[in-house]
């Protein structure tokens, strides 16, 4: 990563980390350890992009970005609850770094009180769908609170008027169709439920980020004008690049830098479009390979290699590194007709880092 | 019941349904299942009494009730939201005569999908949660378009903020000592912790239906007003008088028009006013006793008569009603101070009916 692009968002980190640790809203939280559940994510590390994009498209079309540092706060926040309870959901037990807040509930209660394993398992999730309710509603406080950073009323209104509309719908409806997808029978599925997944687990949010940036920037809520068109333009070629580079660093990146376990998208039988192009074009041998390839109990190196074989024989592979760098290329054109400053080169260097980082 | 409550709340009730079957917020959802599920509970039976406190306190002090529809509509899916998560939490199976969501939707999976009745559960779970997660955010979007209706933006925006805030905190943090209290053990519970369990799962969503009711009225949202001051101690009476009579008809009650089996609170070890006031004046083998009778695997008849009794010589059980109908005459004295019109009528009718219901 760059110097400079590095610098700016150490910078963000500590901006958003002070703006939620003073944050009143969850001191009135109680028992505490749904208190401690609530603050947990959001002050945890991270690198904290989307506070990043918030606050870097306020600045490029040349607003005042203290004014958006609520808004920047608050889709942290948002980002926040949608992982808690996406980690439920998952059953996934570690999240940067530290134990899900699920976990982290149900090991509090194994400490607290005299029960059993699966009572205090129950018990973590159970407050951890709370935790995740809490967070939804003070995302929201705090997003209306950038009233008291100058932003007109009527604006920051329609910012939460689409957050909990277009935003929340499209982001829960991508997250429903990522559990729904996998329960069905993996060939049946489409390249446009792949898609439909994809735009809205990640680039709902993506989208507001930028357009809340360009709003706050513009004092505009007018979503057709040119500018947040563009923005959300960007968001869609940026949020589904990063998404098929996920898939494809989930195939052939290196274990150690991608974080996660390799193939863990045909363990859990997760269709993405890499496996669903490889299926159309491989013949029926190929196809049957790959497909009693999905569901294993284990992963090892050996059949690692043997789905990137098929993936590469089938030519999926290539057409999908054609397309990343395809809604790379979109991504960045959105970005150059910015005003040309010191945020616009932050946003390009921040896109390059997240398309580029392994491949 | 009286005809003209029942008439009343029978308009109320199609108004509600009206307004929420019409509503384009789910049309947007996806998955099918999803969008069915974000419905189900809001168009489901119900008496409505939330939408009904919110319109009638309008209608009492003189406000324009059409102006409050789209606000009564929003608490009655934020009710909701907090049901969906809440059934799934308490494990119930079934809400207003049908099943509850994560059952409806289990059933689904079980009809759509070659899966095992595990992997259909837990679909069910996760998807209650999404299901819930939307309710959340189309109540906060139905309550900003009470503007539409001629609400001033600025009242509506505070209204969203209280809702997101105190109300929010106050409730899922009550539903979270509800499931923390039953994981301690029963006799270290405080009577305060109870009271602050029902202040946050009854009052304040109560507290909030009256104060919107009203400050649309009034075209204020002062709370500290004495009008909106006065409506929230109302709130708080009814709602302590109200839980406590259903701890009290949980076991003095009658199966049959109760509607729950007898006793569950003691099955569940959730401590109520009744049971710690019990062991606060018994003798210490009558303590022995009646701790004994928790967390039992079936509550014969024998065992609710012998809990009764317990209850009634420790005189906890005359205590009890005394205090509920402190609560009650609080509650009344409260309405008395509105404007005398027809809706304060139906305001005291519907209190009335609710406390008296059935002891």
């Amino acid at each position: 990563m760059k110097t400079v692009l590095q610098d700016a968002l150490r910078q963000v980190a500590s901006e958003i980390i002070a703006v939620l640790s003073d944050d009143p809203f969850p001191a009135a939280v109680y028992p505490e350890c749904l208190c401690s559940a609530v603050r947990s994510y959001p002050v945890r590390g991270g690198k904290r992009i989307r506070p990043a994009l918030v606050l870097w498209t306020c600045g490029a079309l040349g607003g005042d970005v203290r004014k958006a540092l609520n808004a920047a706060a608050a889709v942290e926040i948002y980002h926040s609850w949608t992982l808690v309870h996406d980690d439920i959901i998952d059953e996934d037990e570690v999240r940067r770094g530290l134990p899900t807040t699920h976990v982290e509930l149900a090991s509090h209660a194994a400490a607290a009180y005299k029960r059993d394993k699966k009572a205090c398992d129950k018990f973590g999730c159970d407050m951890a769908i709370l935790a995740g309710d809490i967070q939804q509603a003070w995302a929201i406080d705090l997003l209306l609170r950038s009233t008291e950073l100058g932003c007109d009323p009527a604006l920051v209104m329609e910012l939460v008027r689409r957050l909990q509309s277009t935003v929340n719908r499209g982001l829960i409806s991508g997250e429903a169709l990522d559990v729904e997808l996998p329960m069905r029978e993996l060939n049946k599925v489409t390249r446009a439920e792949v898609i439909k997944t994809i735009v809205g687990k990640t680039v709902c949010l993506l989208q507001f980020c930028l357009q809340t940036g360009g709003a706050i920037a513009l004092g505009s809520t007018d979503f057709n004008r040119p500018e947040l068109k563009n923005l959300a333009d960007y968001a869609n070629a940026m949020g589904i690049a990063f998404q098929l580079r996920d898939d494809y660093l989930g195939i052939f990146g290196d274990f150690k830098t991608f974080g996660k376990p390799l193939a863990s998208d045909f363990q859990e039988g997760k269709p993405t479009l890499l496996f669903l192009d490889a299926m159309e074009h491989l013949p029926e041998a190929g196809q049957k390979e790959l497909l009693a390839l999905t569901g294993l109990p284990e992963y090892p190196m050996e059949t690692v290699r043997k789905i990137r074989a098929l993936l590469r024989d089938s030519g999926a592979a290539d057409r999908l590194l054609k397309e990343i760098s395809g809604y790379t290329d979109q991504a960045l054109v959105c970005l150059n007709a910015l005003p040309d400053n010191s945020y616009r080169q932050l946003l390009i260097d921040l896109t390059a880092y997240m398309l580029d980082r392994e491949v």
